[in-house]
């Protein structure tokens, strides 16, 4: 059957698997936990498949770390499903309460958003994240992972679908494409799916966004900034900043950019390169910046890492706009707060960008004029995250500003609907007069 | 100055607007209103030309009782200007509040969008509407009406623009589109515009969609139903449905499909039929219905309005997709209330839709089932609307699933951030296990 086939049915049957309650929802969350611990070995077998073809190909790996599938993360797993067990039940809540005029009462209440698309990167641990947020939520799911992992990810598949089947959610709610051309196929059913979530590179991500007319909630680009201000406590600015840059340079929360108040720059600015050199990183900046390090004794005969800023590679404002997701930061001075957030606003991708302040005035300044789905004061950006934020899991951090916005769980995969519930009423009588609106929440 | 330029100052100047209090944001909405009152003859003055030139034009009457802006629709939009006042403000709310870990606390706060695209039809009031909702709400919004509203919307924009300046809103942050070719402008700009916002005809909605990366929210369709259940109160029924079909036909949520339960067809249909006769209605039907109707009398010798459901043009399937906006209305009849869901979810719009039943359990069926942004029982499909919800305007009603779903007032004109304050923590130390989260909610 093809995808189009198989989306039409999910979609036909996504208001029945709205309509079930959190009791069946959690107890194929628990029937798909058994179903993994019992079946562990045929999951390690299926992934050692994997590894092997990887092997093979002559995989990177750091991608093979991500393929590896063993005891280590099916805990993490289980650990993560008993998570969103005890989380509350995102639909069914009622948001709004509101008598309109005797006996007319208007309800707004939290439902499934439908049938969601959902393509991911190569990880295992994602197929069984993903899906059981979207079981908890009450969608129905369109998964494609990528495709080295396909023989794990079909043992998983098939024993969450069953699992989750045998415990009342319907078969046809959860779908696997496993071809690379079943994407194009998903992206052209904009009658049925209400909603893509494409995780993966920048460029995948908005492939997607140019090719289909379902919403995308999605990531572009990760470019974070830490902003050293001038009341920064630099004993506590250093190891942030090496958190933020080097804790793991791969994610989309890693700092790409310092930026440092001028009033600060000869005393802060040779302190951080130093402690940025001796973590590896590679500092490119302007000439501005470049100028204080030479002057502070870095420079050609300094360690090569710092190399480039003293004025062989000085950076042009374009360069800004660069993602390295590596050993790399750019640097630049800014006058005050209002010019950091402009230059954030103007270069970033409304991500995460943290000020390092002992001043209120500034970090709230600075917390207001950011545009970004996480502002922080003082803390690593990389604390942007479904789990470190207690969603339990998350399926993508979105920087679009529509639906929802950061770190993405349960939340973000409901919407809601208006229930109004009357006695016979009418507008027309409302129109003339004759009756009129008295608006009382009852919530 | 081009849109682009203009779309990028508004940009940059967009979170100043975000960051200013919802008092100037009020005293910007009192100096409008004030504005509009004493400026008076010359806003009239200016509607008079676009009269005369609709006249010339020879503009059909429906569309010039929608240009008219008079007394009585200037004290219309005072009203409404007053009835925001009085509504708190959408932005600021912190909505989650959680410690994560010993001094570190997460808030989540609602924000203005940013910058907000809305072209709309020429009806002069919608321009006040709609600049005054995106004053309240902390957002920029570059505004095209319609064409046959030129002239009023020039003297109206530039009071109000005017106005919120003299109150300390930035004059960048509203700017007035008048040329057509300035919307295919406006929709190149995805790296500046956060949402656009189409208010017209279907195949207008559809073009904006499909000529934009930027999110866009608006209705495609309005083809509501009313489903007349077995259990219903056919006293009840009718006048429903008469409203639902008839208050005003050209309005989304007016009704264009009537779904009878079979078991009350024959008791039922021919008195609906009566009814909806006497006001002027067109049926069409499937041959079933036309069968009922023919029994009970009606056919080619019964009134004109009712002659086509009897045999001459018996409905296929695609023709429930039509939205009519006219004294015409489909009619079915239906096995089940999942029936009545199913059809609904199939042919409908995802709108608003009723059933008509005194049966509570039937009730809660349908309104679980259907996949509609407003599911009402007893009452008529044209209750759904921002004003008589008591969001006290509309900027207008989505069908998507995604954001904001029905009508959308202030709320649906808001985002959130996350901030993070934090004293130097660092992911490291969670990663290492050195610390642990705790996660306790503050709110």
């Amino acid at each position: 059957m093809s995808i189009r086939d198989n989306v039409r049915k999910m979609k036909e049957v996504s208001p029945t698997v709205a309509s079930l309650g959190v009791d069946i929802r959690n107890s194929a969350l628990k029937a798909i936990a058994a179903s993994l611990s019992s079946h562990s070995e045929e999951i390690f077998a299926a992934n050692r498949e994997d590894l092997a073809r990887a092997d093979a190909d002559g995989i990177a790996d750091s991608v093979k770390k991500r393929l590896k599938f063993d005891e280590h993360k099916l805990s993490d797993c289980l650990a993560g499903i008993d998570s969103l067990l005890s989380i509350p039940d995102p639909t069914g809540k009622v948001t709004l309460k509101r008598e309109l005029d005797e006996g007319l009462v208007l309800e707004r209440v939290t439902v499934p958003i439908g049938v969601i698309g959902i393509i991911f990167e190569a990880r295992p641990d994602a197929l069984v994240q993903i899906s059981c947020l979207c079981i908890k939520s009450g969608n129905c799911a369109v998964l494609k992972g990528g495709r080295e992992t396909a023989s794990t990810n079909k043992v998983l598949f098939d024993l969450i679908r069953d699992a989750a089947a045998s415990a009342g959610i319907p078969a046809e709610s959860l779908l696997q494409a496993s071809a690379h051309s079943e994407i194009d196929e998903l992206l052209e059913c904009d009658d049925c799916v209400d909603l893509v979530i494409p995780r993966g590179s920048n460029s995948f991500v908005r492939y997607i966004m140019d090719h289909t007319k379902i919403p995308v909630m999605g990531h572009s680009d990760g470019i974070c900034h830490t902003y050293v201000d001038q009341y920064a406590d630099q004993e506590l600015a250093v190891p942030i900043l090496i958190d933020a840059k080097t804790q793991y340079t791969a994610a989309c929360n890693a700092t790409e950019t310092l930026l440092v108040h001028r009033a600060i720059g000869a005393s802060f600015l040779p302190k951080a390169a130093k402690a940025l050199a001796e973590n590896g990183v590679k500092l490119r900046g302007t000439e501005e910046a470049a100028a204080i390090l030479r002057d502070a004794g870095f420079g050609k005969e300094a360690p090569a890492a710092l190399s480039q800023i003293a004025g062989d590679d000085v950076m042009g404002e374009d360069d800004f706009r660069k993602e390295y997701l590596d050993l790399v930061l750019s640097v630049k001075l800014v006058g005050s707060v209002d010019e950091a957030a402009a230059h954030i606003n103007r270069f970033g991708s409304h991500h995460t960008d943290c000020i390092i302040t002992e001043d209120d005035a500034a970090a709230d300044r600075f917390m207001t004029l950011v545009d970004s789905a996480g502002v922080y004061r003082n803390c690593s950006t990389r604390f942007a995250d479904g789990f470190r934020y207690g969603f339990g899991a998350e399926v993508g951090i979105s920087t679009s500003k529509i639906h929802a916005r950061g770190p993405v769980g349960l939340e973000g995969l409901v919407t809601y609907k208006y229930r109004l519930y009357g006695h016979g009423q009418i507008v027309g009588d409302y129109a003339s007069g004759k009756k009129a609106f008295h608006f009382r929440n009852l919530l």
